[in-house]
């Protein structure tokens, strides 16, 4: 830290992304990529518009919005594209808690949501998940904030259905629901097509999971047109030019490719059925997750441990060294043969420990 | 707005891009962005990137800041790569100003300063220009804030010597001086060279301007190791993997061919000298700039009504409705052809005038 860095920011903890080891090559299942690279359409808009970088991309990114509209049958006032939803997500934070609208969020969930709080300078209450690491979102009915639900929740993998969601839209019509839907298109009901109902309810997808694009950095927000208005009102006041025009152009390609995406989150989620049964087999308890991850724990190991080994091995799983779920490891779903290296050496680092 | 919006930005004022019209084609001399395509390399670069969107970027962007540290003979600790350099100068607004210790910046400058302010709620200060749109660099030693010059300065396109910069700097050790050098490569001197010297500087430059990559948004920040850090304590608190994989290869792709962008800024260093020259004949007053783009003002015509009406022709230039330089227009040096076609129009609408 320097002496010029403002006290505001002094006791500021930051997000730690999952390691990105450039030195040796793992099977990488940290960091919930897909292990499918992206559609050949996404491939060549980007060729294209490689050869006109000279040019700034549109601040207003009308083409991706006009391609969400279609896609997702709502107006393209109703969308705002982000660099990944991490930057949406701060948006959010930033545009819907202050001093007198706190953010509230499980005590278990993306770990950067109290970042966010803190960066902005905004109170945070976090509300317990259950024993057995379900949200019970009747805890928020009576609770002034604006609320940040991961649906799927990461890292546990546990879904909420659109009924449920819409409960609590209607319990709490003054206060707004941010639905982090990182991981819906693995199995999960999104409430995207609620946005139109609900001036109370913004929704933020990612074209990082099942879109493959992870590196390209894309998500974007849905919401009533005056949400979406706050949010521009920050992206224009930090800045206007944030997606590039090669991402922009390769997510006009994905949404039109969206057959080869599906047909790949079927197999990430058959990939999943396999491997949690395989993993129960073997001892481990694994969350019902809707997300393109497993979250699991096994009372032979625990979580810091199964994480090294696997790491020395040359599998890199997540393991959070957080009260409640120290004892986990979550994996992301690679391919099926993937799966197989992971079970083969988690079964013989079990071995090894008895 | 909606009725959630925090109180926090219900005032804020967002900043205006330039025009981007999508619908006609235009003479674009409106945004600065380079006439000439990127490097085959960066296409190259780009191309091989796509292939591998699924993963994400590398959130520390080692090989483009070991690429900087090179060009630059610096360490890559000196560096911080953005999402263009409007993330970079937010970052810096955020983390060296605050309620004790107010942004100072001149009147006239890159109209983005007094928003960064007003987002992250920071006092600010501007210093009023000479008469002749130059700025004393005394006139801030007595004052207390962070500074923010832009060096050459936009839209004047004046800039100062490296000696007088580091004047400044030396009567000022207790504040931080942002050096906002997006115009550098035009014929300026850049203080990059002291940031190892001066613990006190931070340099930010871009990648839109010189090196064709407006489309592809990347900046970097250069300044002592403590500075970088603390800017990274706010990139890993809002947006970890802030830079893509394509603009980042883009990058390190574009330091390899540097000759091909020295020798483009070197024409339009000629084109500017003719387009000013060829405007003093028409009667303009045209500053010194050493940017791409001049700054003209004509006592025959409105800056307002020769941008509406270079418009009319298929010209865009940009005008700026403010005190003090209401009567200008901002010109971005494009080709020769496109300087050509501009000083034709010019001179036509002139004639109309008359």
């Amino acid at each position: 830290m320097s002496r010029y860095f403002s006290g505001r920011f002094q006791t500021l903890t930051p997000y730690t992304p999952g390691e990105q080891p450039q030195e040796r090559r793992y099977i990488k299942l940290n960091t919930n990529e897909s292990p499918f690279p992206p559609s050949p359409g996404v491939m060549a808009a980007v060729q294209e518009e490689a050869k006109r970088l000279q040019l700034y991309s549109d601040p207003e990114c009308r083409a991706l919005r006009n391609a969400l509209a279609e896609f997702y049958d709502l107006a393209p006032e109703q969308f705002l594209a982000g660099n990944g939803s991490d930057e949406l997500l701060n948006f959010a934070f930033m545009a819907f808690c202050d001093e007198d609208c706190p953010a509230l969020f499980p005590d278990i969930t993306y770990g950067f949501y109290p970042v966010y709080a803190g960066v902005n300078r905004v109170p945070f209450r976090e509300i317990p998940l259950e024993e057995d690491l379900r949200f019970s979102l009747e805890k928020l009915e009576s609770l002034h904030g604006t609320v940040f639900l991961a649906n799927p929740n990461a890292p546990t993998g546990l879904a909420k259905g659109r009924e449920e969601i819409e409960r609590l839209l209607r319990s709490r019509p003054d206060s707004v629901l941010v639905v982090d839907e990182a991981y819906v298109d693995f199995g999960a009901e999104s409430v995207l097509p609620l946005v139109s109902r609900y001036d109370n309810l913004l929704v933020i997808q990612t074209f990082s999971k099942s879109r493959s694009m992870a590196g390209a950095r894309l998500g974007f927000a849905a919401g009533s047109e005056d949400l979406i208005a706050d949010l521009n009102t920050l992206k224009y006041s930090t800045n206007p030019y944030n997606v590039n025009r090669m991402t922009a152009a390769a997510g006009v390609a994905a949404l039109r490719e969206d057959a080869y995406y599906r047909a790949n989150a079927r197999t990430i989620m058959e990939n999943r059925c396999f491997t949690a049964e395989a993993l129960r087999k073997l001892g481990f308890t694994v969350t019902d997750s809707k997300a393109n991850f497993l979250f699991a724990c096994c009372s032979r190991i625990g979580g810091g441990e199964l994480y090294r080994k696997l790491k020395e091995r040359g599998i890199l799983v997540r393991h959070f060294t957080l009260p409640r779920i120290d004892d986990y490891v979550r994996i992301t779903i690679g391919t099926r043969e993937e799966m197989e290296a992971l079970l083969e050496e988690t079964a013989a680092i079990l071995e090894e420990q008895s």
